[in-house]
C-alpha cells in the first residue's frame, strides 16, 4: 500500500508530507484544527483530508506528529484499533512518557517511538519546507518494544528520506535532549522576555542587535503550545539542566562583580571547547 | 594621505584592513602579538607592519581595535603625541568608560568613538573577512566631543564601507548593548559549560545537538580575552542584565515545577514578540 497517515499537519508533519510525496506515496493528512488541513492542502503538502477511521482503513503507516502532550491519547487510540501489518509512529520531541504509557498496549508492538532532529523556530503548516529531513539523524527509542519487521520498514523509510538513524534508550534520548536541545530554548524563551522587558519603549535599538543576539533568541520564536508541552513531559530532567544553568550564570556574575579576571577567562576558556563539537 | 594605520589585528581590524585596501588607502598595521603582525601580512590584510611613531608619522587616521581594556592606554598615548589634522578612532564594544576616560584629554576633539555592529564568534587575524561591514550599523558615541571637520571625514569613511551611521550617547550604548549583545554572550558561555559537564564523558551525544543548539551555543566560541574585557567594562549594566536574566529562568522553572501550564504558555507567547524585532 502506497498510502501514508499524517496527523497533525505543522512544521514535521507537514514537512513529512512534502519529502513522501516525494518518494511516491499518497499522503492522508488529518489535524485537529480543520483551518491547518486545508492550509496542508492548499499547500501541496499532503494528498487528501481524512478521519482517524479513514487512516486506519487506508494506511499501512501512520505518522503522530501533534505536541507530545496529546500524542499519547491520539496513539492509544489508533493502537485499539490496529491490524497486525499496520504501524504507528510518533515523532515527538520527548520520548520517556510516552514509551511508559504505551508500553503495557498489547499493539506495542505496532508503535515506533522516533524523534527527528529537525526543525526550526517556526510552526504551522506554512513553516513546512522541502528535505527537512536530508541528513539529519532520527533517533528510534526502545526498539526492542517494536516488532523487527514493522521497525525494518521504518528505519528504511527513513533512510529513504536521506536520515541516519540512531538508536536509543528513551530515558537516555530525554536527559541528553532536556541538555541538548530543551534547555536551549528555555534560554531564549528567557533571554527575549529579559531584553523585551528592558528595551519596551524603544524598540528601535533593535536595529543596534547584532547576529549574536539574533542566533541566541531566534529559538524565543518557537511555538508556545509545542514547547509548554515538551517543558512539561520532560520537567524531570529539564528542571536539574534550568538549575545547573542558573548556577553557571552566578557564578560567571560572582566573577565579573568581583572582578575576578582570571577565572572569568578560565572559564570561558572552558566553554570554548564547544568548538570541537559545533563546528559551523 | 592615503595612509590608515590599525593597531590590533583581529577580526575587526583585520576585515577594515581588506576594506580599507578595497577602497585604495594603504594600510599600515599594528599588534602587539608580533605573530599576528606577520599573519595579518602574509593574509593581506595589511600593507605594512608599522610601530606606533610611524603610524604618526605616516598616518591621519589611526583605528584603535584592540581589547577594550587596553584601548584607554594606547589611545591616550596616540592622543599625547597627535597633530591638529589626525584622527583616532576606538572600535570597542563598550564606550562609556573609554570616553569617560579621555573626556578631558586636551586632544579630546582628534578622538572618534565608535563601536561597529558586527562580527563573529571568531577572533584573530584568520577570522578577518571580505564586505564585514557592509550593510552593518556603526555606532559613534559622544559625537559632540569630536572635532566637526574630522568626523564628518569619518563618517564618510565608514559609508565607504557601506556601513550605516547611528549616534549614540556613550552611556546610552553601553545599557543598550549590555542587553542586546554583551547578555547574549554570558548566555551562551554558561549554557556551553553547563551541557559540556553533564555530557563530558559522551561527546558522541553531540550528534543528536540540532540547529537550536548549535545557534544558542554559537558564541561560546568567542574570545575570552574579548569577553573579560568587554564584561569587566560593562560591569555596571552587564551585572543587572544578568540577574534579570535569571529571575526570568527562575519564573519559567517554577511554573515548570508547578506545572503552571497558563503561565508558561503566556511566558513564551510574550516571548515570541521577538519576531517582530528579529526578522530572520
Amino acid at each position: 500500500m502506497r498510502n501514508i497517515g499524517i496527523i497533525g499537519l505543522g512544521l514535521i508533519g507537514g514537512s513529512l508530507g512534502l519529502s513522501l510525496q516525494k518518494e511516491g506515496f499518497i499522503v492522508f493528512g488529518l489535524d485537529v484544527q480543520t483551518a491547518h488541513q486545508s492550509q496542508a492542502l492548499k499547500l501541496g503538502l499532503i494528498n487528501k483530508i481524512a478521519n482517524e477511521q479513514t487512516l486506519l482503513d487506508e494506511c499501512n503507516i501512520i505518522i503522530v506528529a501533534t505536541p507530545t502532550t496529546v500524542s499519547t491519547s491520539i496513539i492509544t487510540s489508533l493502537l485499539d484499533n490496529i491490524q497486525p501489518q499496520q504501524v504507528i509512529i510518533d515523532m515527538g520531541s520527548t520520548k520517556s512518557k510516552i514509551c511508559d504509557a504505551l508500553k503495557q498496549h498489547p499493539s506495542r508492538k505496532n508503535f515506533v517511538a522516533a524523534h527527528p532532529i529537525a526543525g526550526t523556530e517556526n510552526s504551522g503548516p506554512q513553516a513546512a519546507i522541502q528535505n527537512l529531513f536530508d541528513g539529519k539523524k532520527i533517533v528510534i527509542c526502545d526498539k526492542e518494544d517494536s516488532n523487527e519487521n514493522l521497525l525494518s520498514q521504518i528505519v528504511e523509510l527513513f533512510k529513504k528520506l536521506k536520515s541516519d538513524i540512531v538508536f536509543m534508550n528513551s530515558k537516555e534520548h530525554d536527559k541528553h535532549l532536556a541538555y541538548i536541545s530543551h534547555l536551549s530554548h528555555i534560554c531564549s524563551f528567557a533571554l527575549s522576555l529579559t531584553v523585551l522587558a528592558i528595551e519596551k519603549d524603544e524598540q528601535n535599538i533593535f536595529n543596534l542587535a547584532g547576529s549574536g543576539f539574533s542566533s541566541t533568541a531566534r529559538l524565543a520564536k518557537s511555538s508556545p503550545q509545542m514547547w509548554e508541552s515538551i517543558a512539561m513531559q520532560n520537567k524531570e530532567n529539564l528542571l536539574p539542566a534550568i538549575e545547573s544553568y542558573i548556577e553557571k550564570l552566578k557564578t560567571l556574575k560572582q566573577n565579573i562583580e568581583e572582578g575576578n579576571s582570571t577565572e572569568l577567562i578560565s572559564s570561558m576558556k572552558k566553554a570554548n571547547e564547544i568548538r570541537k563539537i559545533i563546528k559551523n
